[in-house]
């Protein structure tokens, strides 16, 4: 978990970006996970900050600065990583994995000031502009389609920045129904199916335990257990007074 | 790291789609990804196979399944998962984060098929939609702009889903039963409910929601399905017919 202040001390910043559409987009999926600080470096398209992509984010899309050259953009950075899309290529750099990367970048936003890079949508970083870069990230993505939409890859990396790394407790789960409970359930079922005809205790001599296997099974939550109890209750009364008017009050159905 | 068999069992099921271009973006994750299977249930606009922004991935777009219900969309999968924006609303459903379901899944996707639904832009999944899903995942967006674009969301799940964790939890033990199988049950259910004078249907306007929530809360394994489906089939039958002899044939107890 990332504290406001590690948040502000991080850069997104957006190279020769081409499509001012990426640019809204980017700057969204900053303002979905907490990041307030963007930067554009020679944008193509002088209008990118009335995009209507940064849905929720045009504060921060208002305040992003632009920038002449990527050195400005990272000038006041300890650290400078450059995304690509490539595996092997880049052979003056090191390239980690999103999964460690991300890791590293949050040690050093405890300090310090990181700037991370994406490329123009057509030709990624040029070497110029890896040349200020510590180091490279790469998404994990399969070799049949290694190649991000910008506004996607953004979001990918943003979360896996801010994504909680430990079991965080346990989900929550239902209480499960207590064991009496069950029973209940099972013997009511049982006698339906006797009235119903579908069981014949004549025939199945272990049909008690059948039964009770099947209902264990269910993994009935407790919020539930009177609901189904009701259910079969009312099944067998009705097998049993096929002519009567139905009984009342327990056909409450739960939300 | 999910095999190439998992990737095949996964479905992304986009419901409700307003805008083309999102669904090529989440094909284009999914390429990037890995992720074969693509469902959309009545897109708003019918040309979405031609989206442009389905970069790399206009085969899978191409193949992608398009269904009238959310049922048929999800009939061959175990497992449902919606996803919401909102972290407390539900109260019906358990909402996880992205990091704790994601988990979950993987572990499911050894044995069955999962889908995972995203609704439409302007307004998410529908409380019917979110009848069909057994939980729901929250990507852990902040509090200030907790909407994200589509087509970055489902970049988002489907990272997670591929990134290198640490240990593997223990695979799943008993194969739950497809959705289809569970809507079977959910529906002979209901006619039971109302035979039996437990549910009268002019009383309770989503009742059929309610009793398939009541359904999914169940944990019921692969084995049991068509012995559940035969209980209530029995039931309703008797239940229509309470003068006659017992159909025969079907009432085979699991042991």
């Amino acid at each position: 978990m990332l504290t406001a202040a590690e948040l502000d001390r991080f850069r997104v910043v957006l190279v020769s970006t081409r499509n001012p559409l990426n640019i809204g987009a980017a700057a969204r999926a900053m303002s979905n996970f907490g990041f307030p600080s963007l930067r554009v470096v020679h944008p193509y398209e002088a209008g990118f900050r009335e995009a209507r992509s940064a849905v929720g984010a045009s504060a921060l899309l208002a305040s992003a600065e632009e920038h002449d050259t990527v050195a400005s953009a990272v000038g006041d950075c300890s650290l400078v990583v450059g995304t690509t899309a490539v595996r092997h290529r880049h052979l003056r750099h090191s390239v980690r994995r999103l999964e460690d990367g991300a890791r590293l970048i949050r040690r050093r936003l405890r300090a310090g000031r990181v700037a991370l890079l994406f490329g123009s949508e057509k030709f990624g970083l040029s070497n110029d502009d890896f040349s200020h870069c510590h180091w490279l990230l790469r998404i994990p993505t399969g070799e049949e389609n290694i190649s991000m939409n910008l506004g996607q890859a953004v979001a990918v990396c943003l979360y896996e920045l801010i994504r909680e790394g430990k079991a965080p407790g346990a989900p929550e789960k239902h209480a499960l129904a207590a064991a009496a409970e069950m029973e209940r359930i099972t013997e009511m079922l049982e006698v339906a199916l006797c009235e119903s005809g579908f069981l014949d205790r004549r025939r199945v001599a272990d049909a008690d335990q059948r039964v009770r296997r099947l209902v264990r099974r269910l993994h009935l939550p407790q919020r539930d257990a009177i609901m189904w109890l009701g259910i079969f209750r009312q099944i067998v009364w009705k097998l049993r007074h096929p002519g009567s008017e139905t009984t009342s009050g327990e056909s409450e159905l739960p939300s």
